[in-house]
């Protein structure tokens, strides 16, 4: 493997990594990894030599507070020896009022703004957290997580895990009713979580249709309080698979219609874009 | 042991079991079980002779529809063999708009009755989930039940379990603040979740005030939906330890004063209950 240095987006959940070759790429991971096995986790690419890792996501510190551009200055190094590792770590970013972090998707507006320039609006980052960023002359303005995803997930493989529902695919009209209902009421948010269980049992209501109503609520409750951030906005959408495209009908059924960027795609532009910022 | 039945509150994440002389308790244990190792969980209180299991919780079936006496006709019977076990279930109970059911909260519904008699009101039962029930004439009018403590639970033990939330005790100031101003805007729900983790890592914030502003989202959006439920109308709470004296401090602090009854006891003095017109 002849790369130049490896790209790394380190999530709490997901930890992908790229063997780059100046901006292109020559392999590609994804794979459970720890802090402790990140030598073992990528000895296949590593030389003998120094070895340029750099990384965006939760291994390092939060950096600038907003507003301000996404990548902020002075990367967090440590080096890690034989074999010799530079691990350089893109910083977060803060907000303090309402308080307010993120870590690994300042790299990803970076890469979004790269691949489009001159871009004004507002970034909906879907995932773990959802994450609503609001991007002006090239600086994040300000911007607002909810822990919508995180939640989804502990339901679906924890307490509500007997009725199957993280392998399913979304019913899509049954998520826009559940969607609507939501917006108008956001605060029996917890009900309607129960409800779905409740006729799941009592009416032996379709995974998918579960599925739909769960998820529904969670969105429909988050839309309603990130109102300001996408009324009347020029949208984008970051994510990848169902969830991605279940923001997009949302705000589509609000009459706010945002584009779709795929995740992966973003990530890796970012993560190129502060390469060249170190080396250039 | 000389026992004559054995009570057992089969719940979720806990199951319960007492040896019964009659109205007297003998016995008591609580530990993990299974349905395939009820027999062996039982083992030294079984005699050779028939054994009366009489059980509530998530076992059986879901009877009658409310508007209904808390303990349905009908137990759900099932009789296992050697040693002989007669098992007895007391049916949950289904509402069909807002779709819902309960399955072990009927039974300590009859218990809070059987202790409380001629009691007419709301009772707010607490747990890994919150269960509003309307109580009028020694009938269930209607009940609604969120997934409050679940959501919590899940929280504190998975996504955020980094900060380790789950034993501390809860800081009183730091939650009246967050449920008022959860009350004000419970849409909010899952901005509040994150900026709470955000405070522990920005600010320093201790684990006692991250725990409570984590409850004082989830409940004060509970008590926004739950409003028509205790807003003038005689308040009971049962529950035990710390969540169930939040949900009475929470309550007061809205002017709706909560009596709390202790959860083993009335849910014990239900089975009680349960038992005399099954033999009597």
């Amino acid at each position: 493997m002849s790369q130049d240095w490896i790209a790394v987006d380190w999530g709490r959940s997901r930890q992908r990594a790229w063997a780059m070759r100046g901006t292109d790429v020559r392999d590609h991971r994804q794979q459970h990894a720890t802090t402790e096995n990140l030598a073992g986790w990528l000895s296949d690419w590593l030389t003998s030599d120094q070895n340029l890792v750099l990384a965006c996501g939760v291994l390092g510190p939060v950096g600038n507070a907003v507003p301000c551009k996404p990548l902020s200055e002075g990367l967090w190094s440590i080096d890690i020896g034989a074999p010799r590792i530079e691990l350089r770590v893109i910083p977060g970013l803060r907000q303090s009022a309402p308080l307010d972090l993120m870590q690994g998707d300042e790299t990803r507006v970076e890469g979004f703004l790269a691949l489009n320039k001159n871009w004004d609006g507002v970034i909906c980052l879907v995932g773990e957290e959802t994450r609503w960023v609001h991007v002006s002359a090239g600086e994040i303005v300000s911007f607002q997580s909810f822990l919508t995803g995180a939640m989804f997930d502990a339901l679906v493989n924890g307490r509500l895990s007997v009725h199957r529902l993280a392998d399913v695919q979304t019913d899509r009209t049954a998520f826009a009713a559940a969607l609507s209902d939501a917006m108008a009421k956001p605060e029996r948010v917890m009900a309607r979580l129960h409800e779905a269980h409740a006729a799941r049992i009592l009416d032996g209501l379709e995974p998918a249709e579960a599925r739909a109503r769960l998820l529904g609520a969670l969105i429909g409750a988050e839309l309603a309080a990130a109102r300001p951030f996408w009324l009347g906005q020029q949208l984008a959408v970051v994510g990848d698979g169902e969830l991605a495209t279940l923001y997009v009908d949302a705000l589509s059924e609000q009459g706010a219609p945002a584009a779709l960027a795929d995740e992966s795609r973003v990530t890796l532009e970012g993560l190129k874009s502060a390469w060249r910022q170190l080396t250039g």
